[in-house]
Parts: C-alpha cells; structure tokens; sequence
C-alpha cells in the first residue's frame, strides 16, 4: 500500500482531528514536531559545522512549529537565530518566543523590510524554514516574497517544515519563486505538492494513532526504534 | 562543580519557575518528561524481549508523565497496559487517558481492590513506576501501600520515574517498603533522596534555560547529540 500524500484539506482535517477526538493540545503537538525538526536537522547538519541555524518562521503554526525547534535546536548546543518578521497573535506564540528568549536565542526586530534578514544571513550556516505550512495559498506576499529570493539567492543549505515556503500545498513549486529546500521534513503525513521532491525526505510526527492513520489509509511508514524522525526512500510512493 | 541533587522544596520551585517565568506550560512540560521517559525504558528493555509494559500511575503529575510514556511506549511498538487506581482529576489527566485509549492501551479499572493489578504483573514484562514524585509524603496510603508490595513481589524489573515510589524524596527508602528500580529516570535534576542509588541512573527533561540552570546553581551535565535522556555515571555525585 503507497504511502498517502495529503491534500490541504485533508491535511488541515487530520490536524483538527487530532485535536477533537484526538485529544491533543496544540501545546503537544507542537512540541513534538518542533522537537522531530530540530533533530531532523540535526541528523543532517553539525552543530560543529553549521553552529549558526536562521530559524525562518511565518505567521501561523508553522512558524509555531520553527519557535520550538528554534528552542530545541539551543538545547543541542546550536546558535540559532529566529528570523519572524510577522510575529502571530495567538497567545501560544508569545509563550514560545519568551521560551526561546529565555534561552538567549536572539530574534531578528520584525518588520517589512528585509535587511536585517540579509545581514543574518550572512552570518549563518544554515537556514530552517519554517514560514509557510499546508495552509499556505500562494503567491507570497510582502515580506515574504522578497525574503524567499534573499533566502535562495544565499546558497546556504535549507531544512523546509513540511512544505517548501513559495510552494503550492498540491502543485509544488508553480510560482517560480518557492524554495528548494536540501531537506525536507514533512510533519503527520507528506503533501501532495512534494510528491516529486528529489532532496533528502524525512517525516516527522509520530503522534499519529493506528486507527486515525487507518481511517485515512495514510500507510505511515514505520519509525526506527524510539526515535521522533523516519527517512522516507526517494521513490517511496511508486515502490510500496 | 557537583550536580546538584534537589530537595522537594526546591524541585517544587524549579518546577513552578519553568512555568512562570519559564513561559512552559504544563502540557509541554509533561509531554517532554514522558517521552524521555518512555525513551529511557526503550534504551533499556527492548519491545522484542520486554514488550509488555505495566505503567503505575499515580494520581499527581507524576501519573499524567506515565500516561504521556504510555503512549509513546505503545508509539514505539509495546503492549503498555496503564495501572492508574486512582485517576487524577486535573483536566489534563482526562485528555492524556484518552489520547491512551485512542491508541487502544488498555487501562486497568479505578479500584481500591488490588486483584486486577495481581493479574497484571503476571502477564508483564517490565514495570514504569509513575506512581509518586517529588510531592510525595510518605508513608504510602490504600490502595498504594498493597500495590507497592505487589509490584516489588513480582520480580520483574523496574524503571522507576524521578524517584522510586514509597521513597522519602530527601531520605530515600527510609519506610522500607519503597521500590527498588533496576533504572532510575531522574527528571530535570535528581532528587536528594537517590543520591546513593546504586541501579542504571538516567536524566530527562531537557528543557531547562541556562540561565535557571545557573541560577539553582544546577550543573546538570551534557546531554549527547540530539537525545533527550543522558545516562548518568553511578558515582558522579563525588567525581564532579
């Protein structure tokens, strides 16, 4: 049985049903998939080499999810540096930020104009992107068109949070200006729109119950050991 | 620098600091200590050899840690089966039990009777002892002191969570009916209580700032990698 990719619908339906029948917080889950993005990184870039992570984060969960790995990413001893020009309201946020200031993890000032963004840049090793999620409609719009295009043009190596930021959730990389990320990390289950990604694939997530995995026939793989992250094969979902 | 080893008092404070100024909430809190937890019996006692997991909840924070490894346990690949007499009433609780029957781990019935936990331990492998933290205040009471009994007659080997249940957390196993864990999982710093407890030592809880660290005067040690547990050495106390 192939492994199932997601539509933005049924993407944003299994996240609410994990919380109402489900029984999650957003506070759990959020957690877990921050925690699986920082290690998934972290399987793949060194603290040692690459000490100085630009955690990308957008307005909405996603950015949600970089907050939490931004703070995890501290604890493996890390140098990360939170880049969230459009802070969101929802109280949990501001929670997360003050988790990740107490850890002296510095945030860029947020604001339109994106220089501050190019000067960071310039002074890390890689970038996490967390800024859009599978709630994303494109295209981008201000300040995230531009950061898109100062993000890609930096040549430094690129972990995307479930979906490429620029990407269309079903349609990949129509608008010309997503980005292309080295890694991928997707999050529950993997969404339609990278089906045809080539980078290094890991899923992330594993919150996901047997029966609700069942009721939506996802075919998880299945995750080594205790470990929060699983590689997903380059052509998994023609070989399964 | 010595590692720290706590008083109830101070791990009380500690506790109360993560989540005030801290900015944690209870929820990610509790999800971070149990997976650890769940991750350090995983380390331990294989899903091949010991599949059959008793967790022992009791009713306090403590329990709700158990709930949340009980469900990562069952994520990895056990049969964890959740002995909880006495059911929390914190609203947390409810949502961590169902997020447990969701995965269909059974859980034993509320009962001040001790014969369904007998039944139990003859069809375990091995126990996670959730049942009291660093609030407890000895002696145990009904239904806990029998259960205590039961659990040590078993012979089955045990991972006690932050301190092992009928301990004093400052005296140790001063009443002499306590627990005495094959491996101890310590969460955010070990208790005064287990400092000479000789059993496999394990720290969780990977979640305190530096600069609470520092402030407790803490010393914790370093975590490896991306890991959410550390073992720690049996005689660290005097070699630091």
């Amino acid at each position: 049985m192939a492994m199932r990719y997601l539509t933005a619908k049924l993407a944003q339906q299994i996240d609410e049903e994990l919380m109402s029948a489900g029984a999650f917080s957003l506070d759990q889950l959020m957690e877990l998939a921050g925690l699986a993005c920082a290690q998934g990184l972290a399987t793949l870039y060194s603290k040692e080499r690459y000490p100085r992570v630009l955690v990308c984060c957008g307005p909405g969960n996603q950015g949600g999810d970089g907050l939490v790995a931004a703070r995890h990413l501290g604890m493996f001893g890390y140098k990360p540096t939170v880049y969230m020009p459009k802070p969101g309201s929802k109280e949990i946020y501001q929670r997360l930020k003050l988790q990740c200031d107490n850890m002296k993890i510095p945030t860029l000032p947020p604001s339109n104009e994106t220089s501050s963004l190019s000067q960071a840049l310039s002074s890390s090793d890689v970038i996490l992107d967390a800024i859009f999620g599978f709630s994303f409609k494109g295209p981008a719009r201000s300040p995230f068109d531009e950061a898109l295009k100062l993000i890609s043009g930096s040549g430094l190596p690129i972990v995307s949070v479930d979906i490429p930021s620029g990407w269309d959730v079903e349609q990949g990389n129509i608008y010309g200006v997503g980005l292309e990320p080295d890694l991928l990390i997707s999050l529950t289950a993997p969404k339609l729109g990278v089906k045809s990604f080539k980078g290094r694939h890991f899923l992330g997530g594993r919150f996901v119950p047997k029966m609700l995995e069942e009721r939506f026939e996802l075919n998880l793989p299945e995750y080594p050991g205790y470990e929060q992250i699983v590689e997903l094969e380059r052509d998994q979902a023609q070989k399964l």
